[in-house]
C-alpha cells in the first residue's frame, strides 16, 4: 500500500487529520523514560490521529538510548499509523542513500522528511522508495526561514517575484512522478500554504508549527487541504504531549489531540457549507 | 582550546591539510565490523591528517550498532586529532539545539556541518558552543547542488548575478562573531571556491569532493586555502578507505593518504614559490 493510500485510510477511519509530533524533550516530559512516555501517549491517541511524526534531534539528544526508544516507539506503533520520520536530511546521492536505508529500513517509517538545499540527487534515492514518501522542505515555520526561503530567484526582468520555496515547490512537483512526494509548508505561513497548494492541487502537504508555535489553525486548514477536504497533515507537538505535566499527562494529551481533530473538522465543514 | 586552534596546531604537527572521510560502506569495505575498520584506518593514518570526518549517514544505515560504533570511534580518536561530524542537520531552533546536543555532548564531535536552508535560528544552537566548529554547506560538491545553490538571488536591477551559495557564504560570515563558523565548498567547483575564499578570507573551508568525485585537487588547495596556506581542510573517503579491498587495506590507506598529503603541501610550496 502506498503512504498516500494508507494515509487516506488512517485519516477516514479515525475522522482526523492531526498528526502529533512525538518530540519527547526531558525538560518538559514527566519523569519516564523516552519510551514509556511514548507508548502512553500512542495508547491514548491512536484513535484521534492520521500520522505520528517523531523528530528524530530529540531521540539523537539522548545518544543510543533515545535511538533504541525511538525503534521501539515504531515498532509500538505496528503499522497501525502512518510514521513520518522527521529527519530533515540532505546529502551526495550515494550518502543519501544510506539515509533513505536509514529512514525506510532500519528505522522503518513510512514517510521521511528531506532539505532540498543539496538539489535533486539528495531527494532521488528517497523517490526509489515507492511505498513510502517523501517531504521536501518547503517553506518551514521558524523565523529563520525568510533568510534564504523567501529570496526572489525570479530569471531578471521577469517583473514578479519568485521565491526560492516556489522554485522548490515546483521542483518537487517535477519530482512527483511516483506521486510519492510532499511538501512541508508550515503553519506560521497561511499565505505561503495557499500558494503552494495552488502549484500542487493534489500533493500532501505536511504543515508544523499549529500550536506552540502560534500558526493560525483556521488559515491552515483551509488553505492547506486539497480539494477533496484532505490531503495534509497538521502537525502540532508540545501543545498535545505537555498538555499536562502531572501524571494525567496522557489524558490530557489525548483530551488536546481530541480537541484539535475536533476543531479541524468544524473548520472543514463550514468550509464545505460556505 | 578553540577548533581552530586545534585543526591548526594537528595540521602543522602533522604537516597535513588532509581530512579522512569515515563513510564506511558494508559493499566497499573487507568483512571486519565498522568499528574494527574505522580503528584499522585511524590506527594507519593518525599521524597523517588534520581531522577525520565521519558522515553520519552510513552509521545510521547500520542502526543502532553503526551508531554505537560511531561512538567507539570518536572515543577512539580521543581527542589526538579534531573530528567533524557530517550529519548536515537544520531544524527550528528549539529542535537545531537538541541536533547541537547530540552531536557536540552525546557523539563528542568538535565540529559539525548544518544545512543553512532554514536560516539563521537553525545554526544559531551550534555558535553558543565556543570550543566546537560549525560548518555551513555553501556550495556542495554534487551534481544536484546546481538545482537551488546557483540559483540568482540579485535584487532586481542588480545587473549582476548574486547566486545563492554567495548570499549563504555572506551570512555567514555575518554570523562568525565567535570564529567558530567554517563553509562547505566542494571541490568539483574551484571557480566557486575562490569566490568563497574572496568573502571569507579568514574562515576555515571544509572542500569535500577530492577523489572519487572527480575534484580537481590543484585547484581546490590553490583557491581554498587562505593566505598563510592553511585554513582548509580537504577531505577525502572513498580513494583512501577503498585504496585495496584485500588485508592490506589500512596500509594501503596509509599510503592514499600520504600521498595526497604530499600532492597538496607540493602544490602549496610551488604556489608560495610562484
Amino acid at each position: 500500500m502506498t503512504f498516500k493510500a494508507k494515509l487516506l485510510h488512517t485519516a477516514q477511519k479515525n475522522q482526523s487529520l492531526v498528526c502529533i509530533g512525538l518530540d519527547p524533550d526531558p525538560r518538559l516530559m514527566p519523569a519516564l523514560d523516552v519510551f514509556e512516555f511514548n507508548r502512553a501517549i500512542i495508547d491514548a491517541t491512536l484513535d484521534l490521529v492520521c500520522a505520528y511524526k517523531p523528530n528524530l534531534a530529540f531521540y539523537e539528544a539522548q545518544g543510543i538510548a533515545g535511538l533504541t526508544a525511538l525503534q521501539k516507539t515504531v515498532e509500538h506503533i505496528a503499522g497501525r499509523v502512518p510514521v513520518i520520520g522527521d529527519a530533515k536530511r540532505g546529502d551526495i546521492g550515494h550518502t543519501a542513500g544510506a539515509y533513505a536505508r536509514a529512514l525506510y529500513e532500519v528505522f522503518g517509517f513510512d514517510a521521511a522528511t528531506v532539505n532540498p538545499y543539496m538539489g535533486f540527487d539528495a531527494v532521488q534515492p528517497f523517490l526509489g522508495y515507492k511505498d513510502r514518501a517523501v517531504f521536501v522542505l518547503c517553506r518551514t515555520s521558524n523565523p529563520g526561514a525568510a533568510d534564504y526561503q523567501d529570496l526572489d530567484c525570479s530569471p531578471a526582468g521577469a517583473g514578479h517575484a519568485r521565491r526560492l520555496y516556489r522554485v522548490v515547490a515546483e521542483k518537487a512537483r517535477e519530482w512527483n512522478q511516483g506521486d510519492n512526494v510532499g511538501l512541508v509548508v508550515g503553519a506560521t505561513h497561511p499565505g505561503e500554504i495557499l500558494e503552494v497548494r495552488q502549484i500542487c492541487p493534489r500533493m500532501t502537504l505536511l504543515v508544523p508549527g499549529i500550536g506552540a508555535q502560534g500558526g493560525s489553525l483556521e488559515a491552515a486548514v483551509r488553505y492547506g487541504t486539497d480539494a477533496s477536504g484532505g490531503g495534509a497533515i497538521f502537525a502540532s507537538s508540545r501543545q498535545i504531549l505537555y498538555a499536562s505535566k502531572g501524571s494525567d499527562f496522557d489524558r490530557a494529551a489525548r483530551e488536546a489531540a481530541d480537541g484539535m481533530r475536533r476543531e479541524i473538522n468544524s473548520i472543514l465543514s463550514r468550509r464545505s457549507a460556505g
